[in-house]
Parts: structure tokens; C-alpha cells; sequence
């Protein structure tokens, strides 16, 4: 039995999750701005950085012991050990390179990390030598040139790429520019992501008593936290009344100051088609997909909307007003959208495990199903329950995701779950 | 061959690393502190959060259809429907419940979320229904009470735990919150950790020329980030010269200020014993371990220093002078200590994934050592290097872990590889 679409939809296109995720590319990208590396951590360089001259810079022990001339040690062995004057020691910090040298026959002390003395090649481990008498060693075993030593351009080459661009700084990257010199990083701005949730019966989460029919807005504090994940700064927009005259001044305004709008567009089909209405005047290049093969999120609508005169387009994403489904979507769709923004073209990985499916998972051919499990000894128990309920989000320990080609799981079926953090 | 050690050194323990996360378990725990809601993602709540009242509170609509009495359904079909004469519309958003009730032989016409009238028990989704004749609809599919619809405590019933403690907020924590109505949270305020640098080598990471013999200062920023990571508050306590007195002066003064002290001690045997002095000082309880059974990373000290009047003490993580060592025992074993401190018992779940190990990794028994390695189409590839190189950790996609038990894993192991983010 079938009914007759409201006017207008049959017009919009579904698509898949994977369409989505590859042809819903907009070309717009935050600007580039500087920020200084104690800030910089997950931050997305805007170009690669390289080191501006050879590092560590001077060549270096990697073990406490002595450095010596490594033919000096040629043929040693703890029967016929070599033996060495000790010319001198190397502490730690700044030394005036005149004061150690190594010739034939000598070797001076050496701490992890010292600078490796003239006319020394190699160090030997302090466990290979022995104090023979004052001031002379006894060598057990012989070292190859560069032993125990890192040259002076062994972590960096000057000039050479020490961190890319396109993907999100990790604490060792910091570490890795500290060692540079490198103390301020050309990143991409974070963008800015206005965030309405849409629906006459929405109330902010303050009030205190609700009337019957009202519901408090859960989308939109849970959303702002999915996009600083993805690195974008979060704007709420507020609540905006089931009015296309409202709605569309809302985001006439947002369009002049957001580099991505995402709005929970209300779960029944007269809030989602208002939505979409409203959208589609605020093109050119307008709706790209209204209704995403997916379960939960079908009704999801992603467009671009006209920005500022002669910048590229502004995404917008309409997520619909169930808020387990509205994150679902934008866990999928929303956050490596905010990504691309902001100039990260390479996404963290997520944490996920391997489980074995509890009981049998139905699901629809052509239809990517999201479905919320907990892990418990490495089984996955759906949680389910109508998408309206918040509470099966939160008792999930992660999800899995039925593809589109699939009919289903059985029980016992080894499941990919992606854990929430 | 042997050496003998430096005196004192023999009298501390080493340990493994599954010994020093069972067995170092310090009780301090930071105060409880209120923060608002769009500001307590991943904060860790101090105490379960419950219902104020049932959620939603009201029964609501999972579909778009018509409200009716289950009974009047019952055995209608395709060939067979029902009829019901629809007596109104229910709009989103609060209603004056009186408008709206349905009683037997009737419908009211319902959006998805709307409250369920007054005399109903089920929603017909619209696609099993169609309009006969202006004013009344058939109905070809039966529904069982309660179906279409989510009941007014479904999705948490009044006082029940909706929010665990112990476990750092998610996106979706937040959510269920803000539809609670609670706009604020109880939560453990972050450890305030302090970081200092030793070595008269090491200079901040400003300095633009160094002299042969100086090191910029790479571990102070990236173990700021992984403390951020871990949900603490990093403060920078500088750089320390290798002088037992000033390293005394700094850390007791620190002591005061901070709920975990990390040291990154210098590589040298002399710069290590130095840092173990000094704090073995500051006890009691003192020093917990003095070397981990870990590469990189042995000369690793856990100790708990007398901290504020009354007050549990402070651990103290004494990590490797080596960058690249330090940040690997630092993800091991700080991490999770911080997340303790902080109140957080149940870590987040890390990234990782299955790889094919491309080549054979030898290792001593009793050690457990940690490889960097890229992945890149399945396969897990060492990335090898000295310790000192921190260019090894920016290579890298991830890290295997070899047990102590084991004598290493042979080319084409099936390996788990943690993932940086």
C-alpha cells in the first residue's frame, strides 16, 4: 500500500553512505593561521614542515662508555683484549670542542647523549671495557665504525620533511618540531560549525519541568562534542521554531559567518521536507542528496549553500531529529566532512575490536544498518530499541555497521566493532 | 664482563611493566569541581548520574501515523481493512492533552515524536493506512499495543542511573544529560601534572643556534599533550640543570602545587642517579621502582613523594632522558596513572589494528619491548633506529608490543598494532 510523497520529494536523491562519503566533497577550506606548538597538538599543518638544519646536530653517543678510533679495536676480544689511555671526559651539555680529541691509542669518557670527540668514530659500551690501571682501559670487544653513535643528520637531513601536512598533529610530531626549533606551526584554522536543532517541540536542556510534548534539546551538546573530536569550533545556533521564514533567516545568518551548518532537522516529514525547502533556496549549488540509504539517519540532507562573494560553498548537513540517529549520521558522514574543512584529508584511526556476534542481526539489502552493541568478553550484544531512545547510545559500547550488500549477520558471525571513546 | 654499579643503585627494584600497572597504585585523587555541560566532554564524572524524572515523560510516536486503540486493529489486512474516523491532528510541541483523545472506532493523526493522546495505545505507521473517504481512514496491518510507540519512562524511569562514574564523558554521555535536564555535572578536577626537564644539554626549544653538545627540549611538549590525553592539566616546570640542589628545590616546590610530578631524568647513569637520589629524598613513601623491565625505556623510576599536610602523596614518574624512551614508558604506565588521579578507572578504548609482521623481531626474554612499526596494506614494518631518534617515532603509524614471556615474534605473526592519533 503505498502513499503519495508530499510535493517535492520525489525530486531529492538518495544515496549511499559510501557515495556520500566520496562525491560529497565541497571545496571549501579553512584559512591558515599560526599558533604556537603548546597549542598545536591535533592542530592540521597546512603545508609540510621541514627541519631547518641537521638534526640532532652533532653526533652523539647512544650509550655510556668510551669514544674511540673503531680500528683501535679491531681484534679484541675478552681474551685478548685492546688497551687504551683514557685522554679525557665528555659531560654533558655545551663543550669546547678542543678540549676532547681522540688519536690512535686513546679514548675518552663518554655519557648517553655526549657529543662524540674529534678523531673519535665509535663508542664502546662501558660494559665491554674495564679499568686495566689509572688511566688506561682494557677494551673486550670490537666496534664498527658509527657504533654506538648517531651521526649528526641521522633524525633529520637540513631541509628534509619531518612532519606532513593534511593530517593531525600527534604528541610525538610536538616533539619531533621542539627538536627542530620549529616552535609555531602554519596550521588550518579550526572551522567554525554552527549547530541548530530545528522543531516546535525543542526546549534548551535548562528547563527544569517540561510540559507534555516537549523535549529537551540532546542533539545539540552531544554534536558540538563530535565536532571538537573532529577539530572543528562548534557555535550553538539555538532552537529555531518550525518556520521555513525562521529557519531561513537563521541561516542566511550562520551562511555569513560558518564554514560548515549542521542542523537536526526534526524527525517528521513535514519538519525534514520544511528543512529541505528552506535549503534548497539557499543554493546555488543547493541539495546534493536528501535521504541516505542508512538505518538509523534515512533522512539525512546534505547540500552546499552559497557563502561570501567569491569563497567556495558552505556545507550543510540536515540530520534528523531523533538524536541517536542525528549522531549516528554525523559520526559517519559529519565528522570527516568538518575534517576536510580543515584541511585533514588523513583521519585518526578509531579504536574498534573484533568480536563475535551474540545473535542474529536481519538487516536489508541496499541499506547500511548501525547497530549499537555492547562487549562483554568478546561477544557483541546488540542493544536495541526504537532509534527514538537515547538510552541504547548510551549504554553501547560501540557499534557495527551492516554494509549495504549484506542481509544480515548470524550469531557467531566474527563483527568489526567500533568503540566509542 | 661486569662493573661494578655506582653505590646505591643495587638497592632499588626493578620491575616489569605489568607489575608497575597492577602494583604502583597511588590514592591520591583530585577534589570533585562543577562544570557546565558544553564543557564536560571526557571529564570523568565523581559520582553516577541519575534521572531527575522518567525520559522522555511522556508516551511519544516512533513514526508518522495515526494513534488508535491496538483492539480496533486487530484482524484487519489487505484485503480486509478497518476503518476509523480520524477526530484530529496532534501537532509537535506541547499540547493541551484534552484536544486530543482517541476512543473506540476513532484515530488521530500523529508526526513522529509526537505525544501519544489520551485513549491510545499504538501508532499505524501512515504506510499501512490510506484515506477512504474524507475524515476516515482504512487500516490494512494490525498493531499490538504499545507498537509505534516509546513509553513515557522507556528511555530512563525516575532515579535510575543513566550516566556511570569513573568513565570519562562521550558525545553521546552528554546527550542523555542535557535530555535529563541536568546542566551540569559533578566531575574530578583535572591532575595538575608538572613537567620538568633535566640536563645541562637540554635548552628550550626557542633557541634558534645551538652549540655542539645542546639538545632542544622535544619532551616537555609532546608529554604535556599525552597528560592532556589522559585528561590532565599539564604545567610546564622548565629545565633543570644536572645539580641534585636545584632539583630538589624545583620538585619540592612543585609538590606543593601539583598532583603528579614527571621527570624526564637524562639518559646518562650518572644524570638517573642523581634524579633517584633526590627523590628517594623526598619520601616517604618514596621510590617504588627504580628500572623497568621495558625497551626503550629501563631506566624508568615510580615513586610517591610526601605531598600537602594530611593529603596522600604525590606519585613522581621518573622517565629515560631520551625523548623517544620517555613518550613510550609515558603511554605505558603514565597515562593511565594520570587517568587514576583524575578518578578515571575505566581508560578509553585505543585504536589498534591486525597486521601481518613483515620481518622477524628478536627479543630477551623478561623484557618487553616495544617496536615502532608502519602499516601499510596489512603489513606491520619495524621501524628501527637508536632510542635517541625521534624521527623513528614520527615514522611511525603505531607500535607492537613483545611480552616479556616471549623470545620475540617470527616474520608473518599475525600482530595487534597500536595506533597513534
Amino acid at each position: 500500500m503505498t502513499k503519495a510523497e508530499p510535493a517535492g520529494r520525489e525530486f531529492f536523491t538518495t544515496r549511499t553512505v559510501q557515495q556520500a562519503r566520496d562525491g560529497f566533497r565541497p571545496r571549501r577550506r579553512t584559512p591558515v593561521e599560526t599558533v604556537p606548538l603548546d597549542r598545536a597538538l591535533r592542530r592540521v599543518p597546512a603545508a609540510p614542515v621541514t627541519a631547518p638544519h641537521p638534526l640532532p646536530g652533532f653526533a652523539r653517543s647512544t650509550v655510556d662508555g668510551y669514544a674511540v678510533r673503531a680500528a683501535d679495536t679491531y681484534g679484541v676480544s675478552e681474551g685478548l683484549p685492546g688497551y687504551l689511555t683514557v685522554t679525557g671526559t665528555v659531560a654533558m651539555g655545551p663543550i669546547a670542542i678542543e678540549t676532547a680529541t681522540v688519536k690512535p691509542g686513546t679514548a675518552v669518557s663518554m655519557p648517553t647523549g655526549g657529543v662524540l670527540p674529534a678523531g673519535a668514530d665509535a663508542v664502546v659500551m662501558i660494559e665491554y671495557t674495564a679499568e686495566a690501571m689509572p688511566g688506561t682501559i682494557e677494551v673486550v670487544r670490537p666496534v664498527a665504525p658509527g657504533e654506538g653513535v648517531v651521526r649528526a643528520d641521522e633524525d633529520a637531513r637540513a631541509g628534509q620533511q619531518v612532519i606532513p601536512n593534511a593530517r593531525a598533529l600527534r604528541p610525538q610530531d610536538l616533539a619531533m618540531l621542539a627538536a627542530a626549533g620549529v616552535t609555531s606551526v602554519q596550521v588550518h584554522a579550526r572551522p567554525v560549525v554552527t549547530i541548530f536543532s530545528t522543531g516546535d517541540e525543542i526546549v534548551p536542556p535548562e528547563t527544569q519541568t517540561l510540559r507534555p510534548g516537549e523535549v529537551r534539546d540532546a542533539t545539540a551538546v552531544a554534536l558540538a562534542a563530535l565536532v571538537a573530536d573532529a577539530g572543528g569550533a562548534p557555535v550553538h545556533g539555538g532552537i529555531v521554531p518550525d518556520d521555513p521564514a525562521a529557519l531561513e533567516k537563521a541561516l542566511r545568518e550562520a551562511l555569513a559567518a560558518s564554514d560548515v551548518i549542521v542542523i537536526s532537522a526534526g524527525s517528521s516529514v513535514g519538519a525534514r521536507d520544511e528543512t529541505a525547502t528552506v535549503v534548497a533556496r539557499l543554493g546555488p549549488p543547493g541539495i546534493w542528496c536528501h535521504g541516505l540509504a542508512i538505518k538509523p539517519g534515512k533522512p539525512t540532507l546534505l547540500a552546499e549553500c552559497s557563502g561570501r562573494p567569491g569563497e567556495p560553498g558552505i556545507p550543510v548537513i540536515g540530520l534528523p531529529g531523533n538524536p541517536r540517529s542525528a549522531l549516528v549520521v554525523f559520526r559517519l558522514i559529519g565528522m570527516d566532512l568538518i575534517r576536510l574543512v580543515g584541511g585533514c584529508t588523513a583521519p585518526p584511526p578509531e579504536p574498534s575490536v573484533q568480536a563475535t556476534l551474540a545473535r542474529d542481526l536481519p538487516s536489508a539489502t541496499g541499506r547500511l544498518d548501525v547497530v549499537q552493541v555492547t562487549v562483554n568478553g568478546g561477544a557483541a550484544t546488540p542493544v536495541f530499541g526504537p532509534s527514538a531512545l537515547l538510552s541504547v547510545l548510551t549504554a553501547a559500547d560501540g557499534y557495527i555497521v551492516i554494509p549495504e550488500e549484506a542481509t544480515g549477520f548470524d550469531a557467531g558471525t566474527e563483527v568489526d566493532v567500533t568503540l566509542y571513546r
